[in-house]
Protein backbone atom coordinates (compact mmCIF):
# COMPACT_ATOMS: atom_id res chain seq x y z
CA UNK A 1 0.00 0.00 0.00
CA UNK A 2 0.98 3.50 -0.71
CA UNK A 3 -1.33 6.47 0.18
CA UNK A 4 -0.92 10.02 0.06
CA UNK A 5 -1.41 10.66 3.43
CA UNK A 6 1.60 12.16 4.76
CA UNK A 7 0.99 10.76 8.48
CA UNK A 8 1.16 6.67 8.30
CA UNK A 9 1.00 5.86 11.69
CA UNK A 10 1.82 2.32 12.56
CA UNK A 11 0.38 0.70 16.13
CA UNK A 12 -1.67 -1.14 17.67
CA UNK A 13 -4.97 -1.03 18.61
CA UNK A 14 -5.09 -0.16 22.77
CA UNK A 15 -8.76 0.69 23.84
CA UNK A 16 -12.13 -0.17 21.80
CA UNK A 17 -15.08 1.54 23.02
CA UNK A 18 -18.24 0.13 20.38
CA UNK A 19 -21.30 2.34 19.85
CA UNK A 20 -24.49 1.82 18.03
CA UNK A 21 -22.98 4.13 14.78
CA UNK A 22 -19.63 5.69 15.60
CA UNK A 23 -16.46 3.51 17.86
CA UNK A 24 -13.70 5.33 19.00
CA UNK A 25 -10.60 3.39 18.60
CA UNK A 26 -6.97 4.38 20.27
CA UNK A 27 -3.95 3.43 19.10
CA UNK A 28 -0.63 3.04 20.51
CA UNK A 29 1.95 4.28 17.89
CA UNK A 30 4.98 3.99 19.93
CA UNK A 31 7.09 6.76 21.75
CA UNK A 32 4.54 7.04 24.42
CA UNK A 33 1.92 8.54 21.91
CA UNK A 34 -1.50 7.46 21.16
CA UNK A 35 -4.11 8.38 18.60
CA UNK A 36 -7.80 8.15 18.87
CA UNK A 37 -10.11 7.71 16.01
CA UNK A 38 -13.60 7.45 15.81
CA UNK A 39 -15.22 5.28 12.60
CA UNK A 40 -18.44 3.52 11.91
CA UNK A 41 -18.93 0.38 14.18
CA UNK A 42 -19.85 -0.76 10.25
CA UNK A 43 -16.00 -0.74 9.63
CA UNK A 44 -15.15 -2.30 12.97
CA UNK A 45 -17.04 -5.06 12.28
CA UNK A 46 -15.86 -5.30 8.37
CA UNK A 47 -12.07 -4.96 9.46
CA UNK A 48 -12.18 -7.17 12.65
CA UNK A 49 -10.83 -4.31 14.59
CA UNK A 50 -10.25 -5.58 18.24
CA UNK A 51 -7.59 -4.50 20.87
CA UNK A 52 -4.33 -5.99 20.08
CA UNK A 53 -4.63 -5.52 16.34
CA UNK A 54 -2.21 -4.14 14.27
CA UNK A 55 -3.10 -1.41 12.20
CA UNK A 56 -1.98 2.16 10.34
CA UNK A 57 -3.57 4.95 11.52
CA UNK A 58 -3.72 7.45 8.65
CA UNK A 59 -3.74 11.11 8.76
CA UNK A 60 -4.12 14.36 5.88
CA UNK A 61 -1.66 16.57 6.89
CA UNK A 62 -4.51 19.07 5.96
CA UNK A 63 -6.34 18.04 8.67
CA UNK A 64 -3.61 19.03 11.51
CA UNK A 65 -3.82 22.08 12.66
CA UNK A 66 -0.50 23.24 14.94
CA UNK A 67 -0.76 25.08 18.76
CA UNK A 68 1.87 26.72 20.18
CA UNK A 69 2.28 28.17 23.77
CA UNK A 70 -1.46 26.17 24.48
CA UNK A 71 -0.76 26.16 28.23
CA UNK A 72 -3.82 25.71 30.17
CA UNK A 73 -5.77 25.69 26.72
CA UNK A 74 -8.62 22.88 26.00
CA UNK A 75 -9.90 21.55 23.29
CA UNK A 76 -12.44 19.66 21.94
CA UNK A 77 -10.32 17.84 19.25
CA UNK A 78 -8.98 14.42 20.51
CA UNK A 79 -5.72 14.56 19.60
CA UNK A 80 -2.50 16.78 20.25
CA UNK A 81 0.99 15.49 20.36
CA UNK A 82 3.72 17.31 22.06
CA UNK A 83 7.13 17.98 19.97
CA UNK A 84 9.52 20.15 18.58
CA UNK A 85 9.47 21.44 14.51
CA UNK A 86 11.95 19.87 12.44
CA UNK A 87 11.21 21.46 9.52
CA UNK A 88 9.19 24.43 7.73
CA UNK A 89 8.21 24.59 3.47
CA UNK A 90 6.71 27.25 2.58
CA UNK A 91 4.51 28.31 -0.36
CA UNK A 92 2.46 31.18 -1.45
CA UNK A 93 -0.86 30.34 0.07
CA UNK A 94 0.07 26.83 2.00
CA UNK A 95 3.23 26.08 4.15
CA UNK A 96 4.37 22.03 5.53
CA UNK A 97 5.25 22.04 8.59
CA UNK A 98 6.92 18.56 10.29
CA UNK A 99 6.77 17.93 14.42
CA UNK A 100 9.26 15.29 15.93
CA UNK A 101 7.61 13.23 18.91
CA UNK A 102 9.13 11.59 21.30
CA UNK A 103 10.14 8.12 20.26
CA UNK A 104 10.88 9.01 16.85
CA UNK A 105 7.12 9.71 15.30
CA UNK A 106 6.93 12.78 12.99
CA UNK A 107 3.66 14.64 12.00
CA UNK A 108 3.14 16.45 9.14
CA UNK A 109 1.09 19.15 8.52
CA UNK A 110 -0.30 21.79 6.12
CA UNK A 111 -0.78 24.71 7.47
CA UNK A 112 -1.67 28.48 5.93
CA UNK A 113 1.75 30.65 5.09
CA UNK A 114 -0.33 33.35 7.13
CA UNK A 115 -0.29 30.89 10.10
CA UNK A 116 3.42 30.42 10.15
CA UNK A 117 3.84 33.82 10.03
CA UNK A 118 1.36 34.53 12.99
CA UNK A 119 2.97 32.05 15.53
CA UNK A 120 6.39 32.54 15.00
CA UNK A 121 6.76 28.97 13.63
CA UNK A 122 10.99 28.24 13.29
CA UNK A 123 12.64 25.14 12.99
CA UNK A 124 13.36 23.73 16.90
CA UNK A 125 10.43 25.62 18.63
CA UNK A 126 8.17 23.41 21.03
CA UNK A 127 4.74 22.98 18.88
CA UNK A 128 1.83 20.52 18.83
CA UNK A 129 0.23 19.17 16.63
CA UNK A 130 -3.69 19.15 17.14
CA UNK A 131 -5.89 17.10 15.28
CA UNK A 132 -9.97 15.25 15.51
CA UNK A 133 -10.63 11.72 16.35
CA UNK A 134 -13.27 12.08 12.88
CA UNK A 135 -9.50 13.05 10.88
CA UNK A 136 -8.39 8.96 11.49
CA UNK A 137 -8.70 6.74 8.91
CA UNK A 138 -7.67 2.96 10.26
CA UNK A 139 -6.52 0.35 7.67
CA UNK A 140 -5.36 -3.05 8.02
CA UNK A 141 -3.60 -5.17 5.32
CA UNK A 142 -4.56 -8.75 4.29
CA UNK B 1 -2.83 30.07 23.19
CA UNK B 2 -1.57 30.71 19.39
CA UNK B 3 -3.27 28.25 16.52
CA UNK B 4 -2.95 27.99 13.08
CA UNK B 5 -6.36 27.62 11.98
CA UNK B 6 -6.90 30.67 10.43
CA UNK B 7 -10.32 30.98 11.73
CA UNK B 8 -10.41 31.45 15.47
CA UNK B 9 -14.11 32.95 16.50
CA UNK B 10 -14.82 34.14 19.58
CA UNK B 11 -18.00 33.83 21.28
CA UNK B 12 -20.41 32.53 23.81
CA UNK B 13 -22.39 29.45 23.96
CA UNK B 14 -26.07 29.81 22.63
CA UNK B 15 -27.45 26.60 22.44
CA UNK B 16 -26.70 23.34 23.48
CA UNK B 17 -28.30 19.89 22.37
CA UNK B 18 -26.69 16.54 24.10
CA UNK B 19 -26.87 13.42 22.52
CA UNK B 20 -25.40 9.93 23.77
CA UNK B 21 -22.43 9.93 21.50
CA UNK B 22 -22.51 13.64 20.32
CA UNK B 23 -23.74 17.43 21.01
CA UNK B 24 -23.98 19.93 18.77
CA UNK B 25 -23.33 23.41 19.95
CA UNK B 26 -23.91 26.65 18.64
CA UNK B 27 -21.56 29.37 19.19
CA UNK B 28 -22.93 33.43 19.04
CA UNK B 29 -19.69 35.02 17.24
CA UNK B 30 -21.17 38.32 17.06
CA UNK B 31 -22.44 40.63 14.30
CA UNK B 32 -25.85 37.99 14.17
CA UNK B 33 -23.38 34.70 13.35
CA UNK B 34 -23.90 31.93 15.11
CA UNK B 35 -21.86 28.37 14.48
CA UNK B 36 -23.17 25.05 15.25
CA UNK B 37 -20.45 22.72 16.12
CA UNK B 38 -20.06 18.92 16.82
CA UNK B 39 -18.04 17.83 19.53
CA UNK B 40 -17.90 14.07 21.55
CA UNK B 41 -20.16 14.35 24.54
CA UNK B 42 -16.95 12.90 26.09
CA UNK B 43 -15.67 16.88 25.12
CA UNK B 44 -18.28 18.28 26.70
CA UNK B 45 -17.93 16.88 29.84
CA UNK B 46 -14.36 17.84 30.40
CA UNK B 47 -14.40 21.11 29.26
CA UNK B 48 -17.55 21.80 31.30
CA UNK B 49 -19.43 23.09 27.71
CA UNK B 50 -22.86 25.02 28.83
CA UNK B 51 -25.00 27.45 27.53
CA UNK B 52 -23.29 31.21 28.17
CA UNK B 53 -19.63 29.55 28.38
CA UNK B 54 -17.14 32.07 26.18
CA UNK B 55 -15.42 29.59 23.96
CA UNK B 56 -13.60 29.86 20.78
CA UNK B 57 -14.51 28.12 17.84
CA UNK B 58 -11.64 27.42 15.23
CA UNK B 59 -11.68 26.19 11.90
CA UNK B 60 -9.26 26.12 9.44
CA UNK B 61 -9.44 27.87 6.42
CA UNK B 62 -9.15 24.24 4.35
CA UNK B 63 -12.39 22.99 6.02
CA UNK B 64 -14.39 25.67 4.51
CA UNK B 65 -16.07 25.88 0.94
CA UNK B 66 -17.14 29.04 -0.66
CA UNK B 67 -20.64 29.03 -2.65
CA UNK B 68 -21.94 31.85 -5.06
CA UNK B 69 -25.56 32.04 -6.52
CA UNK B 70 -26.82 30.12 -3.74
CA UNK B 71 -30.09 30.96 -4.07
CA UNK B 72 -32.82 27.90 -3.74
CA UNK B 73 -29.69 25.57 -2.59
CA UNK B 74 -30.22 23.54 0.59
CA UNK B 75 -27.09 21.40 1.92
CA UNK B 76 -26.58 19.44 4.63
CA UNK B 77 -23.71 21.26 5.98
CA UNK B 78 -24.72 23.66 8.94
CA UNK B 79 -22.87 26.47 8.55
CA UNK B 80 -23.36 28.85 6.01
CA UNK B 81 -22.38 32.42 6.58
CA UNK B 82 -22.49 35.50 3.89
CA UNK B 83 -20.62 38.08 3.22
CA UNK B 84 -18.80 40.14 0.61
CA UNK B 85 -15.28 38.80 -0.92
CA UNK B 86 -12.29 41.20 0.50
CA UNK B 87 -8.82 39.29 -0.61
CA UNK B 88 -7.79 36.93 -3.18
CA UNK B 89 -4.12 35.12 -2.27
CA UNK B 90 -3.69 33.26 -5.43
CA UNK B 91 -1.05 30.14 -5.46
CA UNK B 92 -0.13 27.66 -8.00
CA UNK B 93 -2.57 24.91 -6.72
CA UNK B 94 -4.58 26.32 -4.06
CA UNK B 95 -6.00 30.22 -2.87
CA UNK B 96 -6.72 31.77 0.01
CA UNK B 97 -9.72 33.73 0.15
CA UNK B 98 -11.02 36.20 2.73
CA UNK B 99 -14.80 37.12 3.36
CA UNK B 100 -15.89 39.76 5.55
CA UNK B 101 -18.82 38.79 7.40
CA UNK B 102 -21.81 41.68 9.02
CA UNK B 103 -20.22 42.80 12.22
CA UNK B 104 -16.74 42.31 10.98
CA UNK B 105 -15.89 39.07 11.34
CA UNK B 106 -13.95 37.80 8.90
CA UNK B 107 -13.80 33.94 7.56
CA UNK B 108 -10.52 32.45 5.77
CA UNK B 109 -10.95 30.08 2.82
CA UNK B 110 -8.16 27.94 1.08
CA UNK B 111 -9.73 26.99 -2.10
CA UNK B 112 -8.02 25.49 -5.03
CA UNK B 113 -6.90 28.00 -7.75
CA UNK B 114 -9.59 26.33 -10.59
CA UNK B 115 -12.53 26.96 -8.17
CA UNK B 116 -11.56 30.96 -7.84
CA UNK B 117 -11.52 31.05 -11.69
CA UNK B 118 -14.76 28.84 -12.18
CA UNK B 119 -16.70 30.90 -9.65
CA UNK B 120 -15.29 34.07 -10.96
CA UNK B 121 -14.35 35.15 -7.42
CA UNK B 122 -13.29 38.85 -7.01
CA UNK B 123 -12.90 41.37 -4.68
CA UNK B 124 -16.09 43.28 -3.62
CA UNK B 125 -18.15 40.19 -4.51
CA UNK B 126 -21.00 38.37 -2.46
CA UNK B 127 -20.04 34.49 -1.95
CA UNK B 128 -21.01 32.46 1.48
CA UNK B 129 -18.62 30.25 3.22
CA UNK B 130 -19.69 27.00 3.88
CA UNK B 131 -18.58 24.20 6.38
CA UNK B 132 -19.90 21.28 8.21
CA UNK B 133 -20.95 21.17 12.08
CA UNK B 134 -18.00 18.41 12.48
CA UNK B 135 -15.36 21.24 10.92
CA UNK B 136 -15.43 23.20 14.18
CA UNK B 137 -13.20 22.66 17.28
CA UNK B 138 -14.11 24.64 20.37
CA UNK B 139 -11.62 25.24 22.45
CA UNK B 140 -11.84 26.89 26.30
CA UNK B 141 -9.12 28.72 28.40
CA UNK B 142 -8.31 27.84 31.59
CA UNK C 1 -25.25 27.66 -7.32
CA UNK C 2 -21.40 27.73 -8.10
CA UNK C 3 -19.44 25.87 -5.51
CA UNK C 4 -15.36 26.04 -4.48
CA UNK C 5 -15.69 22.13 -4.23
CA UNK C 6 -14.02 20.95 -6.77
CA UNK C 7 -16.03 17.55 -7.17
CA UNK C 8 -19.59 18.48 -7.76
CA UNK C 9 -21.37 15.09 -8.25
CA UNK C 10 -25.10 14.98 -9.66
CA UNK C 11 -26.45 11.47 -8.24
CA UNK C 12 -29.63 10.16 -7.19
CA UNK C 13 -30.05 8.39 -3.49
CA UNK C 14 -29.68 5.10 -3.72
CA UNK C 15 -30.21 4.37 -0.36
CA UNK C 16 -30.88 5.60 3.16
CA UNK C 17 -30.19 4.61 6.44
CA UNK C 18 -31.73 6.96 9.35
CA UNK C 19 -29.90 6.62 12.84
CA UNK C 20 -31.17 8.82 15.94
CA UNK C 21 -27.91 11.59 14.95
CA UNK C 22 -26.45 10.30 11.85
CA UNK C 23 -27.95 9.15 8.56
CA UNK C 24 -25.63 7.14 6.09
CA UNK C 25 -27.02 8.26 2.83
CA UNK C 26 -25.97 6.46 -0.62
CA UNK C 27 -25.77 8.30 -4.19
CA UNK C 28 -25.34 6.32 -7.35
CA UNK C 29 -23.90 9.38 -9.59
CA UNK C 30 -23.01 6.79 -12.57
CA UNK C 31 -20.74 4.82 -14.19
CA UNK C 32 -21.16 2.05 -11.57
CA UNK C 33 -20.11 4.65 -8.99
CA UNK C 34 -21.64 4.86 -5.55
CA UNK C 35 -20.63 7.45 -2.54
CA UNK C 36 -21.56 7.65 0.96
CA UNK C 37 -22.16 10.68 2.74
CA UNK C 38 -22.64 11.38 6.62
CA UNK C 39 -24.95 13.67 7.48
CA UNK C 40 -26.92 14.60 10.53
CA UNK C 41 -30.51 13.10 10.70
CA UNK C 42 -31.81 16.91 11.06
CA UNK C 43 -30.56 17.70 7.16
CA UNK C 44 -32.19 14.79 6.04
CA UNK C 45 -35.76 16.09 7.21
CA UNK C 46 -34.64 19.53 6.54
CA UNK C 47 -33.52 19.00 2.54
CA UNK C 48 -36.22 15.81 2.32
CA UNK C 49 -34.03 13.22 1.55
CA UNK C 50 -35.62 9.85 0.14
CA UNK C 51 -34.09 7.24 -2.23
CA UNK C 52 -34.51 8.19 -5.72
CA UNK C 53 -34.42 12.03 -4.78
CA UNK C 54 -31.88 14.08 -7.09
CA UNK C 55 -28.82 15.64 -5.10
CA UNK C 56 -25.55 16.91 -5.28
CA UNK C 57 -22.78 15.54 -3.55
CA UNK C 58 -19.89 17.96 -2.61
CA UNK C 59 -16.09 16.74 -1.44
CA UNK C 60 -13.37 19.15 -0.89
CA UNK C 61 -10.66 18.02 -3.05
CA UNK C 62 -8.13 18.97 0.01
CA UNK C 63 -10.55 15.57 1.73
CA UNK C 64 -9.03 13.50 -0.58
CA UNK C 65 -6.32 10.84 -0.25
CA UNK C 66 -5.19 8.97 -3.08
CA UNK C 67 -3.49 5.12 -2.65
CA UNK C 68 -1.87 2.95 -5.06
CA UNK C 69 -0.93 -0.98 -4.71
CA UNK C 70 -3.75 -1.06 -2.65
CA UNK C 71 -4.87 -4.59 -3.29
CA UNK C 72 -5.56 -6.38 0.36
CA UNK C 73 -5.92 -3.10 1.86
CA UNK C 74 -9.00 -2.55 4.07
CA UNK C 75 -9.68 1.40 5.62
CA UNK C 76 -12.38 2.35 7.41
CA UNK C 77 -12.58 5.45 4.81
CA UNK C 78 -16.01 4.70 3.48
CA UNK C 79 -15.74 5.54 0.05
CA UNK C 80 -13.02 4.25 -2.46
CA UNK C 81 -13.09 5.17 -6.31
CA UNK C 82 -10.92 3.71 -8.80
CA UNK C 83 -9.61 5.18 -11.75
CA UNK C 84 -6.75 6.62 -14.08
CA UNK C 85 -4.75 9.51 -13.54
CA UNK C 86 -5.11 11.72 -15.77
CA UNK C 87 -3.56 15.53 -14.76
CA UNK C 88 -1.19 16.16 -11.82
CA UNK C 89 -0.61 19.80 -11.47
CA UNK C 90 2.46 20.23 -8.87
CA UNK C 91 3.27 23.35 -6.70
CA UNK C 92 5.91 23.81 -3.87
CA UNK C 93 3.17 22.44 -1.31
CA UNK C 94 0.49 21.03 -2.45
CA UNK C 95 -0.58 19.30 -6.37
CA UNK C 96 -3.73 18.66 -8.07
CA UNK C 97 -4.34 15.43 -9.50
CA UNK C 98 -7.38 14.58 -11.11
CA UNK C 99 -8.69 10.81 -11.49
CA UNK C 100 -10.97 9.56 -14.46
CA UNK C 101 -13.26 7.09 -13.04
CA UNK C 102 -15.56 4.50 -14.87
CA UNK C 103 -18.06 6.18 -16.52
CA UNK C 104 -16.83 9.79 -17.10
CA UNK C 105 -16.73 10.77 -13.90
CA UNK C 106 -13.34 12.93 -12.53
CA UNK C 107 -12.37 13.34 -8.99
CA UNK C 108 -10.05 16.33 -8.28
CA UNK C 109 -7.39 15.51 -5.21
CA UNK C 110 -5.72 17.65 -3.35
CA UNK C 111 -2.21 16.08 -1.73
CA UNK C 112 1.05 17.17 -1.20
CA UNK C 113 4.07 17.53 -3.28
CA UNK C 114 5.94 15.05 -1.14
CA UNK C 115 3.15 12.61 -1.60
CA UNK C 116 3.22 12.54 -5.91
CA UNK C 117 7.21 11.71 -5.39
CA UNK C 118 6.35 9.06 -2.56
CA UNK C 119 3.58 7.38 -4.85
CA UNK C 120 5.35 7.46 -7.96
CA UNK C 121 2.40 9.19 -9.52
CA UNK C 122 2.01 9.66 -13.35
CA UNK C 123 -0.07 10.58 -16.11
CA UNK C 124 -1.81 6.94 -17.33
CA UNK C 125 -1.54 5.01 -13.71
CA UNK C 126 -3.86 3.27 -12.02
CA UNK C 127 -5.06 5.27 -8.74
CA UNK C 128 -7.90 5.27 -6.15
CA UNK C 129 -9.66 8.40 -4.50
CA UNK C 130 -10.43 7.34 -0.82
CA UNK C 131 -12.05 9.70 1.56
CA UNK C 132 -14.69 9.55 4.26
CA UNK C 133 -18.65 10.00 4.41
CA UNK C 134 -18.61 12.60 6.62
CA UNK C 135 -16.40 14.34 4.26
CA UNK C 136 -19.57 14.31 2.10
CA UNK C 137 -21.84 16.97 1.71
CA UNK C 138 -25.43 17.08 0.09
CA UNK C 139 -27.05 19.46 -1.61
CA UNK C 140 -30.22 19.87 -3.34
CA UNK C 141 -31.96 22.66 -5.54
CA UNK C 142 -35.29 24.53 -5.05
Amino acid sequence: MKISARNVFKGTISRLEPGAVNAEVEVDVGGGNRLVAMVTSASVRSLGLAVGKPVVALVKSSSILILVEGDGVQLTARNRLDGTVTQITDGAVEAGVSIALAGGVTVHAVITHESVLALGLKVGGRASAVFKASAVILGTSA
